[in-house]
């Protein structure tokens, strides 16, 4: 008799469970290592709580009812929940503070989509240290952690999450507009830019640059691009993620990746997303977020990166299997 | 600026996580010792699964809907999705079948009751052994794994889910009548025991051995009191799970507790509770379910426990500081 788990979910049975302990205990010392303290927050927060982090955040997940009828939501990230602890429980600790986690998150899938409903989540966050030391840090440790974990040929991607807005407002675009615009990037339509750039008419330099820059992949080189304004601070603060990470001794897994926007509201400056050729599908993600702990009432620049683990293991074991 | 998270739960910071980290690790490697292979189920099962393996379980945890409409329910222990799991993945497999976890579970609470919502539970489940081994087994491994995680003081109390159901049956009492006398045993409320023999007008040795037996705790000498009639085979469940403890050396953790009748619907037989003379309450418990798995499709006798985490870690910190 087979009683199915719900759409999206799954069992781990023994054998699957071993292999991920393996992967968690690495990551665990890895960031032990880095001295990131391992937090855990509730797998539910307040709508409110997760709305006043990122409006889309609140939505992505699964709403209950408490006893009092106010509405709960199960967490889609740790980013939100880890900038809420760090407001209410660390509202005087000096600077920077760093934080772990290994935890569920949930988001809402259609059915059939084969989504997971509830994934389990690897990362860090830490709080107070500016760009770019601050993304050269967790970058750098995840790349570190994948390496421990039994990855070899893993990459990460670095795009800059504020160059479109910025391209943008040179172009004299709306809210809507921009933000219209900033989805068919997200999902890297690329044809779908172009026609929504010719509909509204926008030529010049900008509306090239807007053009060229989500097909711009590779090695630092491609930061060249970036030279000019108004998009020469973007290329400044990538460059010099990319410097700190090549002394960490990892410039070789980086490629830059101009097309590359994380799908949350959040993000204020670099993201990351981090790849393996084994597989074809990302392994997870991050970015600057430094306007995130300030609407929780401590202002403080920000930035994390983190994991789906499942996703980690099946990388992990395509590796092996082409060794 | 406070953000509260959700009433009955709570965030852990990583000075707590650290001694959380310890005390699951010592309890990990005693589960792996003793062949328990780790898993991990959806944190979300349908109701209908929950409700097959027992209506009040199903009643007590968070209810979402998914985007059919079906009703998902937080789970409120590892139980019941285990047995789905053994059901639904091991259909054929040879037993026993041997599962540990550690994971949260959700329960509705009633604000300002200070109890909390989500917490974690660290257990193992024996599947297709049959008493008394199966239970001398997992209360040996339990008891081994608070020890490895720094428990001195430990104990288990060790009554009978069945042995009322025995007695009320003998009194020839019908199914309501049972089973709210089984709720006033499950409270510990003697007075109301009492009350309601007087009310139902029951008389005899059945009576007198129903309002005598819940005061009974002690060493195996409670045991001759179960010597007779209606309830010799209880007495002999019991004596014979002692003795296989004993053999394991933990026989001086046991406290035989007549009295101890746990919530849950689906024990069938031995019942226990674990304790620590530091602290005053449950660190956890479990008992023996036979007719679960039958629920599910695979008719297979079975027992397993549990332990919260966060109150072991508590009774370990007291420990701790007596020494």
């Amino acid at each position: 008799m087979i009683h199915p788990t719900p759409t999206g979910t799954r069992d781990v049975l023994p054998d699957e469970m071993r292999e991920l302990r393996v992967i968690m205990a690495r990551l665990r010392e890895t960031f032990d290592r880095g001295g990131y303290g391992e937090v855990r927050t509730p797998s539910m927060e307040y709508e409110d709580v997760l709305r006043r982090g990122d409006a889309r955040a609140a939505g992505a997940g699964y709403r209950l009812f408490d006893e009092r009828g106010a509405v709960l939501v199960l967490r889609s990230d740790m980013t939100i929940p880890v900038a809420r602890m760090v407001a209410s429980r660390y509202p005087e600790a000096p600077t920077p503070l760093r934080f772990s986690y290994i935890a569920h998150a949930y988001r809402a899938v259609e059915a059939g989509s084969g989504r997971p409903r509830e994934f389990m989540q690897a990362g860090v966050e830490l709080i107070g240290e500016p760009a770019p030391e601050g993304e050269a840090e967790v970058v750098g440790l995840m790349l570190e952690g994948l390496e421990a974990a039994g990855l070899a040929r893993h990459r990460v991607g670095i795009g800059d999450g504020s160059l479109y807005r910025t391209l943008l407002g040179e172009l004299g675009l709306e809210e809507p507009e921009q933000t219209a615009l900033l989805e068919t990037l997200t999902r890297r339509d690329l044809v779908g830019l172009e026609v929504r750039i010719d509909r509204l008419g926008l030529s010049g330099p900008a509306a090239d640059l807007l053009c060229e820059l989500p097909r711009l992949r590779g090695g630092p080189e491609v930061l060249d691009r970036l030279a000019g304004e108004p998009t020469a601070e973007a290329g400044r603060r990538l460059r010099g993620c990319y410097e700190l990470l090549a002394e960490r001794g990892v410039g070789d897994r980086v490629i830059f990746d101009l097309g590359l926007v994380r799908e949350l509201g959040y993000y204020t400056g670099l993201v990351f997303e981090v790849y393996d050729p084994a597989v074809g599908f990302a392994l997870g993600g991050g970015g600057r977020y430094d306007d995130l702990l300030g609407r929780f009432g401590r202002a403080l620049p920000a930035c994390g990166i983190a994991l789906d683990l499942q996703r980690a293991h099946i990388a992990q074991a395509a590796e092996e299997r082409l060794r």
